[in-house]
């Protein structure tokens, strides 16, 4: 039954699907077939699609080279990447059939690794927070997140194995948590930035939706031209790092993390509580300055000729980015980059950090797509996060647990995370 | 006699400009067809520009609001920033006529601020190394420098007052060295980098290219919405820093050092010998190990679609980064890192650093754009910087002195380098 089998290859993972189309067990044309069928049967509801290079696909997958590391897997592109072959809309009325000459280089890499660029998925307009109409898979009466929304809701719905986000305050483990995957943010700058249109340059990042932490390390294996980390099997230094933001937090969050603890504990691993460094909450005030003033100037084209297409909530962080003087902003950066510093050597003890991702479920309804504040600290600290399903809510919604990990210590935070989510697994 | 009048204008400096236009002794038309009438006469020897956007450039300055803190004064942009009125080409064949839809950030600011964009200046390809064919105004059979080649050449033949560039190596200062006038490159990511084509994204920054240290001043006060740093009047401490590279730079490059060292310690500056610290000589062979890891990141897709149109130095460059693992790749971040930690506690002792721009004048020919050894060492560490015109070489060709300034202390230097500069022409 060829339906059937192609609603199985969609739900491969992604070292099922390389080793299957390299061992000609099943083609890409066939893994992809799957893919567009998932994506017709279900788009229509979810939304997480703003356009498909099907035609380019299908050839693609023909003519895939099946030594590639990512050969045959299909994949999805937040629309605010570059694409040659399909327009980069931004979720902005003014960039309304935006047709890229090139890729982003990390688009390019993945084509040159072997992967099968599927179609762009939804984002909030400008990557902030103008929701577009993408609804969580699990339940469309809630939010997928934001504002990397259609890549979390495309491969939480198995459209599509993984997809690229991108993460400027909590953009992309917000989503992944809020539908049940995993979410990586590598550290600052670990991928290039090219053909990204930049929300906040001095915290933008791409990363990387997947299902599992194995099948991210095998994404960010290839973006970064390593081997993909293996799990870690060792006896792991856990900090348990409630923040200043632990008291806003919704008790079902407290408990995933408190839970995930006690099985790491059990399952051999040392985990210490660290306390919040002083002055910490900072951080979210000092954030929305560099945010704000960083937006500004990024958009101020579009603001000066396209104002009447742009959201009033974007318009008003334009407005107070533009008020914000350039020695508030250095003010702004010479703080933060002292707690990067201080927080580097927090780090020196542990392996990981696990604290929690988001205050609660996904919340109901479009409007929000929810609150960034616990994922916008490592982002702003350039840090590597994964986030990682760990439970579910009183909504029966999905709940996960971050992961943080050192400076350019992202094959370790992987490697960490892999066992974590094993763990977590086996303790159901 | 209006031809007189014109080429009056075209050599007045920013302020000058702006208080002219706000005080309605001239107007802002009058400025920009002064400088237009010294491109058309000029540029078909110095090929400064790639494009003007005359008509463009003639309705805004109808339109101009006299009250910007650029009112009516005209700028080039390097072409390879995005502009929505000219095609941004990069200097690179497969981007012919690409045509943005919108300016890049940094661009969209300066028009905001009043200022007047005349046109496209010739860049190397991709910021890179391959040269434009613009000349050095000042000696035709010398190159301008690069890779800001025609953003230099334009400002030094007052063709325009100023003019944007980009600077991954030392592709602002050194131009403007060669040229004999001002270039800046702020702290690392001062200025938004929306609508820049990547070079390596973790080492470019836009920068400003003048004919005097108070017209930068201006120029970056309106970018960062401050008021324009003040000529620095006290007494500076100041760091003669000759690096490992002293003895490779020539003895012309190293007299105007000394001699600037001397005048500025007989102007009343403590002037303090700073030694050049353990393994700093690693920081070019980093500094390359990371561009070419980046750069062939962010040219990933046009590797793919459009090898046979990019040069072979381009080429072996991306092969070269291809061929980096990410794992050696964050080693020497790692280690830059440090560095800029240990140049940070440096400068804590000095108000600026004196160091060389160049090991000399600009070279004969146009192959090659000069050596950036000297220019990236600061780019490197994410840290202020600036060349002054402080004297000539033995072929009677321009030589700067570079003036490096806290991370974050841009207004700060551009005040001491206002004050150098000074000591510099009354010495002179």
């Amino acid at each position: 039954n060829s339906g059937y089998r192609h609603i199985a290859l969609n739900r491969l993972g992604i070292a099922e699907i390389v080793e299957g189309v390299r061992d000609r067990r099943f083609t890409a044309s066939d893994v992809l077939e799957s893919c567009l069928q998932r994506v017709d049967d279900r788009d229509g509801d979810v939304h997480a699609w703003r356009s498909l290079a099907r035609d380019e696909a299908q050839r693609a997958a023909r003519e895939v080279r099946r030594d590639g590391p990512l050969a045959g897997v299909p994949f999805g592109v937040k629309d605010i990447l570059d694409t040659a072959d399909l327009p980069t809309e931004m979720g902005a009325r003014c960039y309304r059939h935006h047709q890229p000459r090139f890729d982003a280089g990390a688009v390019a890499q993945l084509r040159l690794a072997g992967g099968i660029m599927l179609g762009k998925t939804a984002t909030a307009e400008f990557a902030g927070t103008y929701p577009p109409d993408t609804v969580n898979p699990l339940d469309p009466g809630h939010t997928p997140g934001g504002s990397s929304s259609g890549s979390a809701a495309a491969v939480a719905d198995f459209m599509v194995p993984f997809a690229l986000g991108t993460q400027t305050g909590g953009s992309v483990l917000r989503p992944a948590a809020f539908c049940g995957v995993v979410g990586f943010k590598p550290t600052h700058g670990a991928y290039t930035s090219a053909g990204m249109k930049p929300a906040a340059h001095s915290l933008d990042t791409i990363g990387i939706i997947a299902r599992t932490v194995s099948d991210v390390a095998i994404v960010h294996a290839a973006l970064m031209n390593d081997q993909p980390a293996r799990r870690n099997e060792g006896k792991l230094r856990i900090g348990l790092f409630r923040s200043h933001l632990w008291s806003d937090t919704e008790e079902a969050a407290r408990a995933v993390v408190e839970r995930t603890a006690a099985a790491l504990s059990a399952a051999g691993a040392v985990v210490e509580e660290v306390p919040t460094p002083s002055g910490f909450e900072q951080i979210n005030t000092h954030r929305a300055t560099i945010n704000a003033y960083e937006r500004a100037r990024g958009l101020a084209s579009e603001w000066e000729r396209a104002a009447p297409t742009i959201s009033q909530s974007m318009l008003d962080i334009c407005e107070r980015g533009f008020a914000i003087t350039g020695d508030e902003y250095f003010v702004a950066r010479k703080i933060v980059d002292k707690f990067r510093i201080e927080t580097d050597s927090i780090l020196e003890a542990f392996d990981l950090l696990l604290t929690p991702t988001t205050p609660g479920e996904a919340p109901e309804g479009l409007a929000s797509t929810g609150d960034p504040k616990l994922q916008e600290l490592w982002t702003m600290l350039h840090l590597p996060s994964i986030t990682v399903p760990a439970g579910t809510g009183p909504h029966g919604l999905p709940l996960g647990i971050q992961l943080v990990g050192r400076r350019y210590g992202d094959a370790d935070l992987l490697a960490g995370a892999g066992w974590v989510s094993q763990v977590i697994e086996q303790t159901g």
